[in-house]
């Protein structure tokens, strides 16, 4: 800005070009994008597509924008299907199956120091817990994880007291009663594994937001996206 | 019956005295009346009174009916000043504060040889627990209680694990989270205790359900009565 | 413990060693563990998988961890294609198909005493209750099924009453409105049978809930593995 | 009409007065009118104020305008500091303190034949009854009352199957479980009373919804009025 | 039973004998079976199967029991594949596609005298309104339709109010803002029909339940044959 | 109908034959059909058949009626198959595969001077905005659309700054957290993408009905044709 | 700006002063601000204030800063006790109770020409037409009203017809079953009036959202404000 | 433990006395409490008593237990009478009343680098804000507070943007539809302030939970305790 107006007081532009640059300055300079800081525009922050309900013409279309850029690039809740698609044109995609995750890596991030730990309660919450992990791992983290650490898994715990201890992040997935995040703390991720009155996650997001445990924040049911991202955020 | 067949058979009584008897027969001697026998009229079971919604003149007026049996009456969300005005009729009358519970004891029973335990996840939750208390008591179990094992107090478990131990059933009563009983399984009783999206118990009872662990099972929210009576029936 | 203790004393094993031992003391002689006691770890209990939304893959692993205990093995919620794969590897593994029942037997439990009675409000409830009997049984209890009891078919009950008079548990199932627990008592089962505004089995749950009948707790929808569980826990 | 043409022909009006005679027509003789057949406009129907969040200066107004017609006239969910003030207009004004009616008879109906028998499941119950009970009388139906036959008291139906079989249209009312119409049939009333996960009567009004049995249907929570209507509309 | 005793008396039949006939009489002679009374045991009443849920081999038993009575048959929410299994043994057996609706008549009822009038706000509703028409004709019932009288239908109410006039009971079946019965009266049915906030019916089902119009009743959603049999018990 | 009277005392019609022709005069001039005049009977309005659940053959018999008249034709919500079956009779029926509407132009209409501009948050909303966009410009209105406005688009809200002046209605169509139409205002269309605790759509939907800024209405989730018809009245 | 970049071209200022200066410019010429042109800052449109959960001092302290400017003002949700605590330091506050608005005038708009017809099903559902009233008067808008037309005062709605016709916006009010606006149309307003499953307003809101009525919208239960907002943009 | 096992080793002690040693060992050293540390038992953190539904005689019991510690301590949800009783016991104790917090400080924390910035959307957020604000504050953190940033004050944002980058964490405290958080980020708290659908807080609860923004996490409803607490965590 300063050299724009530089420019014009020794003639080089006219007041008229001033204005038009002015109007037409990367939104980033101007008043309304400074809200913007806490988003994903600084470096080390993936572009990210969430998949579910965009036709693949639609996701290459975004991938073309997205790729003359130099970020990492992380889509989502994507099938196999989109996956195959994507893979003839950036050889590059990576798929994680359970994850149901594409990553396009541009560039290899300085890994962070503190680990995140990702723990869930069940089997059926790997999924998510998979989604978690890409995400967190493309932003820069190390990741370790501790799969179905449910009722009959509970003292697994003790067994792996290092890790909890020396995480600088947890975060706990869990279906069905969403109980196991009151035990640990941290960061809570329902997910819709469940039955009966479950009703496709409400039950453990209702647990989790009612922890009697402090320290216990929530995301969305099936955000494995949210957790690994905040996650990332907070382990500085 | 046969009696009566026979007394019939030997012109004792009439055709018509014969069918008149069997219409006027205790129904509980028919066929409908069998079913209920899963229901408080054996021998030691008290008779209740739910007192919410009820005025004092009706209550007064079920009492009397009542009192005529000699089994031991319990009224269940009744206010002091329903106590008050039943204190006046019914001298032995008790009234248990916390528990909203009156007790009109006509017959001491041969305390059962198990304990129930009564544990609490929380301070609010003590009213429920005094509810069941009160409820099991009366029908002869030998009670012990736990309160306030939250999650500041969940080392007290450990602290008492003689009581768990030994105890014949256990009932855990919880708000807010509702995640006690996963932890320590048996009889769970949700509590309207909690704010937010606690919604008046709701997320406590969705936790109980949906608990991972075996073994749980739930009754309706705030209801110390039926906790304390299922405990009873399965406390032989 | 004691010898542990003692063999350090002796000189037998070094300091360390103790310290070391300590740790990797099977934590059921820790603090911890000792809440774990009304967990399936007594004799007796099956080894079970809730096998909705794991691979067959998944499943195969988890059942080898289980294999080299000596305990039964109960699979819920697994469909043929899982029965097949698991059958190949352990031709002993039984399928009950209406239940998703996949049993692979390893010890005949000595029967107990008192009978389980499994009443279903109709047909469609069923499969809930083979599951609910599935369990019981392999849990060393004697069941008997009445199925179909609901509004043509309530006077069965009065055909039946040898059967509810002596049955030790009564487990009662039903969908659309539930309301059998109310007139029988006992274990109440919800099923996600039903249409309209019965939403997949809360019309029902909350039915069982509410009931008016004292003697009566309630198990999540479609739960019947959690019915027979606590039913055996009960019958002693 | 015919009368309104012929006076036109012979001059007596002319056509700008038969037009606005048309235009000026009780709209009971136009078409959308016919539609409202089925509304209160016939003989022996009351006229209805539904009191909650009205002030008395707008019933006292309403009451105005309909005392112009001979009809008899019915206020529901009245309390009773608005009886008091009616009563001083209109002194043959009578209230249900439990029912919560205020009750303006102008006219004696000619009794039908049929009985309405009115049941609830408890004495919590009963104000409903009694706002069902008056809606019916007032509108010329005679009515009977079995109070309080819930759990403890269902035999009490066997001692009362006389006035179940001679009842022309049977209304039951309950709270908490709802399952009492699953058992009896007829009119369902679910009604507030209850507790826990009752709901504020959403619990049994799903189980009337949900009802097995055929012959079932209901109406709103709370609404005695309606219940005692449609009862009187179909005691023909 | 009178016949019974005098046999017993005379000796024809010894009182071993009496008491096990005693026990073996029809239910309906007990205490209990009074209580039946207003269910579908009387002349007219078909036997019914509610289809969801049951395999073609369970139906199939069903109806080899049913068979051996004289009474018409009625299969609700059957499919097609159903219907054929059920055609090759019951040639009579006729479907109704869109009422996904099988009936058996053994015997063909002296029509009632009043008319049943089933009108539906949309196309979409008429299959709820078929299974409404073929329980009531099932059961003797003459009916008339009036289908799709919505938004851009509601004057074709005046062009039928002779129809609506005259009916005996009258049906109305709408979807989405359910709001053609506060309009008409009478027995309103909700269907499941609508998108967005419609919620499978729940939006219909509050609006029918909350109606500000009095002498309007409710059966569950898409419950076309609720709708069928009440209004038939009615028409009288 | 003053020339009707005129006839009528000038002799050249019978009484018989004035009260049968007001009987059958269209509705519209009735009474009740005054209530209409918001309906879609006015020029330039569609006809317009709501497509989820009829059969193409019910479609097409729909369709036959409608093209007696002059009017355009709008299907909502069909399928391709519905299309394809519509093509073969009405060879200028025109298909938007996203937005699933077909339309067949009869007329085309003076365009309005203002524009409806409307607005995605992202997307996978698309389809539901080209719904309103086929609806709008059928009604003969002029449409600009700004897709996926996003959390990571918002700032194309100031790339088109004059686009948003200018528009005489904006639609603003989001799904997941519906906070868009907060931002810009306008009418707000709430749609089912989302996942987790979006219950289809209503997480949106509550979101713009609780909207902090004034000035904004809803209408039902992904109920794109209601927004678009809703612009177009209000585009006058 | 123009006039800036000029002062610094001529030296009158430093380029140090020319970024301060954009730095503090009125939010309003730069970027952000330009989305915020459909918000209250245009000229005729009132300054609100949202009374609920705010204390008399805090209304105060708001109305304060508003006071500056001289636009009308208008608070909502107030109740008396606020009031009287503002007519002291605003002499010309004034207060609709029933509609608990208090309005400050400080500048008579011209009349639009449109008139805005406010229809309320029931007399309950007046106050948030009262509160719709005040805030389009407010707003320049000539109101008028037409009270109770419901169930039983729909024939009003004919003698009424020349209002309807002519009215330029058509906000309709209703609680209970809300289906008032279905047969309207226009800008549909639920209220909390209603009782049983009425859910504080739900069920009309749900009855508003599914109409199949096109042209209708939907604000917020009970904002009467909102509505009357609307209602006077779309007025133009 | 070391030292134990050597004064054993020595014969300082007994077997037994080891081994009644290691049963009384504070829990801490055992197994089970390892996974107690991420709970409130390091250094900093206060003692926390959640006041709703406690007697001020169970609040008084448990402080004084409490204060044998040397933590700060938090009362959260108290009400003034609650905090005179206390101050007359715990002179130090200090009371904000629009949090409704007690706070008993008995050590001053090193102040925290990272800001924690506290952001409402309305004025009647601001207890939520304030409670959130005092359980930071005693934790250690700097706050700094921007209140009122709804629909009209959205700008200040831009004023205040220094405070916002520079911020270690935000808060961000919205009741009604929520939306704030999807624009600026962090920690999403959602109150019960609103009206008509809020629920209570669930709208914006749900709006906070499904926001498309990455990077927000939420807490239950009016949990401002929750927050603060959370935020303290990672603001290291």
């Amino acid at each position: 800005m300063e050299k724009l107006l530089k420019d014009y007081k020794s003639g080089k532009i006219t007041i008229t070009e001033v204005l038009d640059k002015l109007k037409s300055l990367p939104y980033e300079d101007l008043g309304f994008a400074k809200i913007d800081t806490h988003r994903p525009l600084r470096k080390g922050y993936p572009e990210v597509i969430y998949s579910k309900g965009k036709t693949t013409t639609q996701i290459l279309k975004i991938l073309k924008t997205m790729s003359t850029h130099n970020q990492n690039i992380l889509a989502t809740k994507a099938d196999k299907k989109t996956y195959i698609a994507i893979k003839k044109q950036y050889p590059d995609a990576q798929y994680n199956e359970p994850a149901k995750t594409i990553v396009i890596k541009k560039q290899t991030l300085k890994p962070k120091k503190g680990k995140i730990l990702i723990i869930t309660a069940g089997t059926s919450d790997i999924p998510i817990a998979e989604e978690a992990k890409e995400t967190a791992e493309l932003m820069g983290n190390i990741t370790e994880t501790l799969y179905d650490i449910g009722v009959a898994g509970i003292h697994r715990l003790l067994d792996n007291k290092e890790k909890i201890f020396h995480a600088a992040v947890i975060i706990v997935i869990a279906g069905m009663d969403g109980a196991l995040p009151s035990v640990i703390g941290g960061l809570a991720q329902p997910t819709s594994v469940g039955y009966g009155a479950s009703f496709e996650g409400i039950a453990p997001l209702l647990t989790m937001l009612n922890t009697c445990a402090p320290g216990v924040v929530t995301v969305n049911i099936d955000n494995g996206f949210g957790a690994g991202y905040f996650a990332s955020i907070i382990n500085r």
